[in-house]
């Protein structure tokens, strides 16, 4: 009951900023986003130390050591936030923007005008610097947010907004615009799920645990991704440098992402070549490769990849997001199996292609049915602020609102504005034989 | 059970065309709808006949002459039918459309390129001729669709999908890019709602209670919009001309429609004079008046309405979708009060001010929260046609992926493509000092 009370009271404040929010100045955003980012700095010390005990509690509960990586704050990682704050600040502002505006027949002008989408609860976990990046593209395209991190961040997480309160404060941005969950009650989240009359969307972050368990309870849109089985393909007119180069950027500079990629897709007339060599170098970097038949009798006893961890597939690595340096290698007879073994085994995140083929690069492009799809480049670019969004509220491998990184635009929503000078449907306007009765204000002895 | 196999078996088949209808040419599409229009006409005697089966069930089962009325094709209908598929021919094809594209420091092009949303499940009530303009809309967006029309024109949607599946056949057309749900069976819908690896996203478009129990157990993304209570506010400054025409026709001309307004907001200093006047007209309409308190004043004794069905408002009538000549007025303070109004008691779908003053019209337009919003027109106009937008899929109310009418672009969302030559992120590649060995084929013994 008390948890429902509690929901309901964030999730109003929220809400009562929206008409606000919605004429609200780009300036005064602009000089929240810069004043959070002065405070940032100035309050350094203030955070370290929250973040302290948010590490302390963390080992206590024996937390991993990539966890508590994660977790940590230091002046870099503050540094980083106030460089998001300044990025989102120079970018322009989505709000208002008339994407196009026609005139009809009749002279009705009609447009679409981006406007925010209203209350936005984000659900995340983990890194303390998703709350600055979350409430920063908030507060640029004019939306409201209520921000649920993580447990074991939430003495980071509090003051961060503490100190985004204070900004608004100074700066006449509505202080409730940002609220803050600041409870461990699950039984929290499960009512906000439910306020589908005052929250607009939710956009989990983290585990696929976590994101099917709102999916499934929320009555309110969710904008999601699961997780991230990236594909890379090497065609057989590949350059083979640019294809070494990406095979191993792809999987082995990040493995534990979503855009790093988990399957590798060979043309059987470049395997020969290319797999004994990818293999070297995966060695080298510990992954280890599970195989289809084809390439696990290429790989298994070539010189070149002895002592490699070389395991034969099972069908259900094709499907596995690893989040590791695994990764799982299929062999295919021309570029329609690859794209069938993406649309099958992937889950239309990023995928790639790496071919000097202008033809095959299209068809890829146009085929692939993926939220980013590459030509020649690693799939590790997806990513808000790697492809000049500034910062990202998420991924989404959904089919509607958005697909890919969320920037400031995938935040709002065109509505129609229609401008008229007393257009009629059908020209049906009030009998004309009774215009004299109309027009006879005496009769109305007012 | 046999619900689900052919719930299933209809899904599966129509995601079976999504790879080919994503590369097919404008042309071939096109021709499917021309063909269409000349086979609807062709047919024309065998449409009319399997109308009349459906007409003679419906008057056995007792429905009512409005319902008759929309299940009804003649000779004008088919011929208007015919018309929305010259009209989406010749819109041009959203499809592969660059919205933008642009170059990061790294070299990255990374651009945004529309493609369909999938498979599309349409769920609709009565007017036959929803099934042209769906699946006309679907054909050009290459998106599949499964159609599920209501069970009172099984006959009807019959003939008009087998028509449509000839002129496929003859175009090179995916014929199973437009599947019929051919059963009656209620069950056959609750299985394809939970076909969420198949099924892209559900419209419902019909009463109320259909749309809510679609959202209510769909585990596929919904977007809908449940009703219109559209407001129409009359400013102090308002043209009287243009408010007493716009006034009669957003409620009078087709009451019975989702755009027509329920809620008449006055100015209080404009309301002793519009009001006896309008209400003159409307008495004249037949419209039933539910006043506040200030409204019933003015018009209950007044020689211009008497006679006139005036009866004091309860507050749910401000919440009501009459659908009929009935008509909520509240008298308001200021143009603030309106907007909050419409804000409480409005459904988002479509508002309008009738004002002379600029400011006041410009703040209407940017603060009311609704998929379409006017400055002196009739709400009557928010249509996919009356926009401009050819035909309309449905009308949204949601807050994600688009508001107001859906045309052929909303049945469309961007996805990232990214055109590289070699991009690595944090330029990590294959180590340097291993080339030799990259590039000593010998030692491949291949």
């Amino acid at each position: 009951m008390e948890a429902k009370i509690y929901a309901e009271s964030l999730a109003k404040k929220a809400k009562s900023t929206v008409r606000k929010l919605s004429s609200l100045k780009t300036d005064i955003k602009n000089k929240v986003l810069l004043k959070t980012a002065e405070l940032l700095i100035a309050y350094k010390d203030k955070i370290i130390e929250e973040n302290k005990k948010d590490l302390a509690d963390a080992e206590k509960k024996g937390y991993s050591k990539a966890l508590l990586d994660r977790l940590a704050l230091d002046d870099k990682r503050i540094n980083q936030m106030v460089q998001v704050l300044k990025d989102v600040e120079s970018l322009p502002d989505p709000v208002g923007e008339i994407i196009s505006m026609w005139t009809r027949p009749n002279g009705l002008k009609v447009g679409q005008m981006r406007v925010p989408l209203g209350v936005i609860l984000i659900i995340y976990e983990a890194r303390p610097n998703v709350t600055i990046e979350a409430a920063s593209l908030c507060i640029k395209s004019s939306n409201a947010v209520i921000l649920k991190g993580g447990s074991e961040t939430i003495n980071s997480n509090r003051i961060l907004v503490d100190i985004i309160k204070e900004a608004s404060r100074e700066c006449g941005f509505p202080e409730d615009a940002v609220m803050f969950v600041d409870s461990t009650d699950k039984e929290v989240v499960t009512e906000l799920l439910k306020l589908d009359n005052l929250i607009d969307v939710v956009i989990p972050r983290g585990g696929e645990n976590l994101i099917r368990a709102v999916a499934e309870n929320s009555r309110i849109p969710v904008i999601k991704h699961y997780k991230g089985v990236c594909n890379l393909y090497i065609d057989d007119e590949a350059d083979m440098e640019k294809a070494l180069n990406i095979a191993y950027n792809a999987k082995v500079q990040r493995p534990s992402v979503c855009n790093a990629i988990e399957n590798l897709v060979v043309h059987k007339d470049i395997a020969k070549e290319f797999l004994p060599k990818i293999g070297y170098y995966y060695k080298k970097a510990g992954v280890e490769m599970r195989c289809d038949e084809i390439s696990y009798q290429i790989l298994k006893d070539h010189p070149l990849t002895n002592d490699a961890k070389i395991i034969p597939a099972k069908e259900e690595d094709y499907y596995e997001e690893f989040l590791d340096l695994i990764i799982a290698i299929k062999v295919v007879n021309n570029i329609d199996e690859a794209i069938e073994f993406i649309e099958k085994y992937g889950s239309h995140h990023s995928d790639a292609i790496v071919t000097e083929n202008y033809t095959k690069g299209m068809k890829f492009i146009n085929e692939v049915d993926s939220a980013a799809v590459y030509i020649n480049a690693s799939t590790r670019f997806t990513d808000g602020n790697e492809f000049g969004l500034g910062a990202e509220m998420g991924i989404s491998t959904d089919k509607i609102h958005a697909r890919g990184p969320m920037g400031l635009k995938e935040l709002t929503i065109p509505k129609f504005i229609v401008f008229g000078n007393g257009q009629l449907r059908e020209n049906v306007g009030i009998p004309k034989e009774e215009e004299e009765i109309n027009i006879d204000t005496e009769a109305c002895k007012l």
